[in-house]
C-alpha cells in the first residue's frame, strides 16, 4: 500500500537559508507557457514561482502577456516566446525549466515544446506541465535522457502517455511505475483524487486537499510551486513532494472559510504558510 | 402575494461537494460581452463566476479586454470573440453560456448573439443579460426552444420584451407569467426595487438589499454569479434564486461600512459568504 | 475672517438614500482626462468617483488607458476620448462632466476643452481641474454661462485665471471672491495651505489635512470625489465641501500610521469613511 | 573596522514635514528603465518612489511599461523614453534621476544612459543602478563631475566598474575608497551580504537583513526607495543610508511571518514603515 505523504515533508525539505546567500543561490526558473488566450495559466504560475521563494522567475510567454504579469507580478522578468535569440540565452542559463502552462497544443507550441526537449541538459531540472504533456502524447515525443524529469500529469493525461488505462493506474500501480521508467521520468506527480508522487525511491500519496480546489488554475499554480521548489531546495523529488503536500495543505486552510479556494489565492499564502513551519530569521 | 426569497434558499442550493469530483464537475462556463469601451462589464461578469466555484471559466471578449482580464482574474481563460473558430470550439463544449454584460448593441454584436441563440443545445444552459436583452427587443429575436434559458431584465427591459408595461408588472403579475411562458423564458430575474425569480414553479421576490447597491456593475456581477451557481448546483431554478439572494446578501453585509458596495467588493467576498453556510471540508 | 470648513458638513450633505432608488439617481459622471503619458491622474479620478458612490461612471481618455482603468476599477465605462461620435453621446447624456485630470494641454486637449465647455447645457454641473485650467488661461477660454461650474485651482493656477497676485489671494480676498463672479465660477475650490471653498452664499476655510498629502495624484482623487459627490447629493456648493471635507479627514486618518498616503489608498476608504458617519442600511 | 549602520539613522533623517509645504518640496523623481521585457524592474523602482513619499514620481520607460505601471501605480507619471523631448524635458525638470533597473544594455541603453550622463546639472543628483553600472563598465562611461552621484553596485559590478577585485574589496576597503573617489561617485552602495554605504564622510555597513531578501526585484525597489528618500531628506548621503537600513528592516519584520519577502510587499510598507518612526500629524 502506497506511504501518505504528509507534514513530515515539510520539515524535511524547509532548511533555514544560509546568512550569507544571495538570489543566485535559489534557482533561476524558466516558466514557459501562455499563449495568447490562456495567459492566465502562466501568470499563476509565475505567481507560485516568486511567492514559492524562487531566486530568479522568467517567464516566456506570448508578447500579449507580458503586461499583465508585470501588472500583477512586478518581480518576474519576461521575454516573447517568439524571440528565439532571447529563449536560447534563457534556456541555457536557467536551473529549472516548467514547460506548458496554458501553452496551447499549435504548431508553434509543438515547435516550442520540441527546442525545450531537445535543449535541456544535466544540469537541468524540467516540469512538463498542462498542454505540454498533451502534445507529449499526441507527437509522440520523448522526455529527455540526461534530465531531471518532473512530469505533472491528470490521469487521463497519463492514460494517454503511458497507454496504462486508468482502470490499471488504480488497480496495478506496477504499471504505472513501469512506465514512469521508460519513459524517463524522474518524478511523476499523478493528479487525482489522491494525488500521487512516484519516483525512483518511494511512492507516496496525498490524503489532505478537497473538492474547495475543483476550479481552474489549482494545477498552473501547483508546477509553479514545484518549479519554485525544486530551484531552491536540494532534493528535487523531496521538493516536490513538499510542493505537492503545501500546495493543498494551503488550500485546506483557506478552505475553512472559503467554499472554493482560487488558486492565486493559494499563491499569495505560500511566503506565509512556509514562514509557519520553517523562517529564515 | 408573492412568496418572500428568504436564505433558506442558500441552505438547500449550497450542498457539500463529493469529495472525488474535479473542476469538470463544476461547470464550464462561458461569458460573452464586452466590447472595446465596456470591457469592465465581463471583467466583474468573470471574476463573479470564478469567485462563485464554477469549475472552469473562459470568457469571449473584444481581444483589447483580455490582458486586463488576466491581470485580475488569471483563473479565467479567454478567447476573442471575433475569432470564430474558437468561439464555435467554446460554444458546443460550455455547460452554461451567459451573454450580454457590456456586449453593446452594435451590428457585431447582434450577429454574435443569434450566433448564440441558434447554437445553444438543450444540454446547455443560457444566461441572457444586458446588452444582449435589448437586442433580443430591437431585433425581434426569440429565445431558444430546447434550451433552458435565464432572462435577467431591468423592469424598462422587460416592458421592452415583453410589452407589459411597468405599470402591469406591477398590478397584474399574471401578464408577466404569461409573457415569461410566451418568450420560452425558464427563469425570469424581473430586476426591480424588489427583484422577483419567476419560473415554472414557483415565483418569489426578494426583500433584502438596499440602495447600496445603486451602482454601475452590479448587474454583471449578478449575471457572473448566476452562470457561477446554475454551472455547480443542480437545480438551475434553485441556484438562480440562491445567486440573485447571496448577491444581495453579500452587498447588506458590506453595507454595514460601506456607504456604497462596489460590485468587485461584492465579488471577491462570494467564497466566504458560501462557506459561511456551507464548506467543503 | 473665513470660516472653518468642518465635520458638520459631513452629516448635512450624507443624507441616508432612499430605499427604491437605482443606479440612474447617482448620477451619470463623465471624467475627462489622461493623455498617453498621464494616464494615472484619470484612473485616479475614475476610482474616487465610482468609490464615493456615483451611479455611473465614464471615462473619455486615450485608448491606451483603458485597459489599465479596467484592471483597476472594472465598475467604470470607458470611451476613447477622440471617437467624437461616443463622446457627444456622452457628453449630452451626462449629468457630471469633470474635465482635466491627466488632459496635457496640447492641441488636441485644447480642442477637446473646448467642445465640453460648448456643449455643457443648464442642466449639468461641470468640474474643471489640473491641465484643463491651464489651458483656460493660456487660451483665454470662458467657463460657460448656464452651466453650474467648479474649478479646483491651485494658487499658481488661480493666479493665472483671475490675474489675482498670490499675494492678494491671501490678503484681500475680495478679489478672488469678485474675479469668482467675473469668471462665471459657481465654486472655487482654491487650492492651498488652507484650501478655501469659495461659493455666493459662504466662503469655508479647510483647516485639517497636512504635509502627509503632499504628493502627486491628490488633487486627481479630490476631484474625481467632488464629480462622484455633485453627481448624487443634492446641493453641488455642499457637496463640494463635503468632497473637500472628507478628502482631508480620510488622509488624516490614514496618516496616523503612514508617512505619506497615496492618492489610491485615500480613495479606497471613501465607501468606508461615508459610512462612518451615514449608512444606507 | 566599518562601523554598524543601526536604526539611529531613521530618527535623524526621518523629519516631520513642515505643515505648509507641498508636493514640489518633496522631490520631481525621475526613474529611467524597464525595457519590453523587463519592465517590472522599473515598476518596482516606481512603487518603491511614490510609497517613501516622493513629491511626484515620473517614469521614462519603453511604451509597453506604460500601462501596467498606472494600473500599478497611478501615482506616477510616465513618458515613452524614445521620446527625446519628453525625455529632454523631465531630465532637465527632475530633481533626482535614477537610471538603470531593467534598462537592459542594448545599443539604445547605452545611448540612453550616455544622454543622462551628460545631461544632469550641478543641481541635480543622479542615482546609477543595475543595467546602468553594467553599461558604465563595458563602456568605460564616467560619472559626471558635478552632479551628486550615487551608485549601487553589487560585488561583481564594482569589481566590473572599479577594478578592485571582490577579494581585494572584503580585504583592503581603501582601495574601493580610492575608487569611489576617482570615479566620482559621491555616495557608493556596495551591495552584499553585509551591505556597506561609502561616502566621503563616513562608511558605514548593514548588519539588518538576511536570505529572506534573495530574490529577484529587491534591488530595484532599494534603487527606487534611495531615489524617494533623497528627493525628500535634505542630506542625499544620510538619506540613502536611511534608505539601506529601512529596505532591510522592513524586510526583517516582514520575514517574521513570510518565509521571503516580496519586493513589492517590502514597497507596500514603507509608509507603515516611517510612520512607525515620524509621522507627519
Amino acid at each position: 500500500m502506497t506511504a501518505e505523504l504528509n507534514s513530515e515533508i515539510l520539515h524535511e525539505v524547509f532548511q533555514k537559508r544560509a546568512v550569507n546567500t544571495h538570489k543566485g543561490d535559489y534557482g533561476r526558473v524558466l516558466l514557459i507557457g501562455g499563449n495568447k488566450y490562456l495567459g492566465g495559466a502562466i501568470l499563476m504560475a509565475a505567481s507560485a514561482s516568486v511567492d514559492s521563494g524562487a531566486g530568479l522567475t522568467t517567464v516566456a510567454t506570448d508578447a500579449t502577456n507580458i503586461g499583465p504579469l508585470h501588472a500583477r507580478t512586478p518581480e518576474a522578468m519576461a521575454i516573447d516566446w517568439a524571440d528565439t535569440v532571447a529563449l536560447a540565452e534563457q534556456l541555457e542559463k536557467s536551473d529549472v525549466i516548467l514547460v506548458g502552462p496554458g501553452m496551447g497544443t499549435d504548431e508553434f507550441a509543438v515547435q516550442l515544446l520540441k527546442t525545450v526537449l531537445f535543449g535541456v541538459t544535466a544540469k537541468q531540472i524540467l516540469v512538463v506541465d498542462g498542454s505540454a504533456i498533451t502534445m507529449m502524447a499526441e507527437h509522440n515525443l520523448s522526455f529527455p535522457l540526461n534530465t531531471f524529469t518532473i512530469a505533472t500529469p491528470h490521469q487521463g493525461e497519463w492514460e494517454r502517455l503511458s497507454n496504462v488505462m486508468i482502470k490499471y493506474q488504480e488497480d496495478i500501480p506496477e504499471m504505472t511505475e513501469l512506465q514512469r521508467q521508460n519513459l524517463n521520468i524522474d518524478v511523476l506527480v499523478l493528479k487525482k483524487y489522491h494525488t500521487q508522487v512516484i519516483s525512483n525511491d518511494r511512492h507516496v500519496e496525498l490524503r489532505i486537499g478537497g473538492p474547495f480546489q475543483a476550479t481552474g488554475g489549482m494545477g498552473d499554480t501547483l508546477a509553479g510551486m514545484i518549479a519554485g521548489f525544486v530551484g531552491q531546495f536540494p532534493e528535487p523529488r523531496r521538493a516536490t513532494e513538499a510542493a505537492v503536500y503545501a500546495h493543498s495543505a494551503i488550500a485546506e486552510q483557506l478552505a475553512g472559510h472559503n467554499w472554493v479556494v482560487k488558486p492565486s489565492f493559494v499563491s499569495s499564502f505560500i511566503p506565509n504558510f512556509i514562514a509557519s513551519i520553517q523562517t529564515n530569521l
